[in-house]
């Protein structure tokens, strides 16, 4: 008699427009991206698949690069894997490539760092064709005083003042932010920031509070001491989900880094 | 007893997302962008508002930069129209402003030109993010074999070939063409073209026809004789709604030049 094939584990780079989504991982009442994931998978394989996410993202964000991975003894081809999962994923979810990895491969536990991108527009009229892709500030922002607050992120901080209190006693809230820009073009304002993790909420957290230093209503010194005291859950409430987008997890291995963003 | 408050015209401009939408104008079973807007208008003045559109946009088919006129007896300053109309309009129909204009101002008849803009994304894999938004041709286009065959546009010519022949017997086909320009950033590739006016798909059949060129399947020199030979109907079939926006419409009294569409 044959042997069982052996085990493979792969992973998957993965695009999603979020709005219909509850969420990244599994809950109840709502359907998720690791749901239509496992789902696609596990009838493409004949197996139960589970997968892993690297980032977890809430309901209504969106993913260029979220990455995934799963075990299977299925003989697929990779490039044979994505088309499968492309032709049973719905429409708002697609996988942009996949790659074979060790069996012990943890997409979030060996990330080196995340990519966020969240997009504001300031026209002075909601957008309707970007409306689930944006948060609509209807203002003139204060470019100038954004991008000194934001300056200071950058480096090793406790972050405990851009999460709920409820968070900071699960564990250190210091990170390390290695990027933090706000760039303008035309009404639409992006901050991408980057970092080895992310406290929950925190991408929001801090567009929230830079977006208050851009209305004028706090100081970019009054942003530094907020980072600075660190006092959890201090930072303004949160902002919508729908601006929010995973650009790119990144591995020590490079995986999946000759796959581009710039088409968005 | 008073005069009742005399007739006004309002010029809008208006954008959507007509993923949603049985096309711009009425149709019976599909809900229309027109038919929206007579609503939320009819419900702002308390009168049966009729609105008249400056181009007709097939289902599915955005715009930025529609024109949409109505009279009405109302007195409501137009700042306050743009207003109660985002209110009431769903959120994928914004009305970007609003201005007086005469009151025989006719959008379709007075528009001097329009530009479209088709969006075709080449990733090797299907967009989920824009899945709405481009039309996904996935392979390498011959990007200067596209311009060199869209250069001849340019001009007066007679464009029956990218029309159906039923729209031939319904009088001149022939049409002034300013701009017909490809442009590519990362993998999404886009055709922006503007003319004095359009047959009905002619943008799509012209955007068919000049992948086929991309693709190699044509030669620039066979899509010259496409356009000189003007045979009705000759070109091939029309590439799907989704790719296409109405990017602005323009009028010899630059009505609403200062609204920009930088920010798409």
């Amino acid at each position: 008699m044959a042997n069982k094939p052996p085990i493979r584990r792969l992973a998957l780079l993965v695009e999603y427009d979020g709005t219909a989504y509850g969420g990244s991982q599994h809950q109840e009442n709502a359907p998720t991206v690791q749901g239509v994931l496992e789902e696609a998978l596990s009838r493409l394989t004949s197996e139960q698949i589970r997968v892993a996410l690297a980032g977890r993202t809430d309901a209504g964000v969106h993913a260029l690069g979220q990455v995934a991975a799963f075990s299977t003894r299925s003989r697929h081809r990779a490039d044979v894997v994505v088309r499968a999962c492309n032709a049973r994923l719905p429409r708002d979810v697609a996988v942009r490539a996949a790659r074979e990895v060790g069996r012990g491969f943890n997409p979030r536990a060996e990330a080196r760092s995340r990519w966020y991108r969240y997009t504001v527009s300031t026209r002075a009229v909601r957008p309707a064709l970007m409306r689930n892709q944006a948060w609509h500030v209807p203002q003139v922002l204060d470019l100038d005083a954004m991008r000194t607050a934001a300056a200071v992120l950058v480096g090793s901080h406790n972050f405990a003042a851009f999460t709920p209190r409820s968070e900071v006693e699960r564990g250190s809230t210091t990170r390390v932010v290695t990027r933090a820009e706000w760039t303008c073009a035309g009404s639409e304002v992006t901050f991408d920031v980057e970092a080895n993790a992310f406290l929950q909420r925190m991408v929001r957290r801090l567009v929230a509070a830079l977006v208050e230093v851009g209305k004028g209503r706090r100081t970019a010194k009054e942003f530094r001491s907020l980072v600075e005291e660190a006092v959890p859950g201090a930072a303004p409430a949160t902002v919508p989900a729908r601006g929010l987008c995973l650009m790119k997890v990144r591995y020590e291995s490079g995986l999946f880094d000759d796959e581009t963003n710039e088409d968005i």
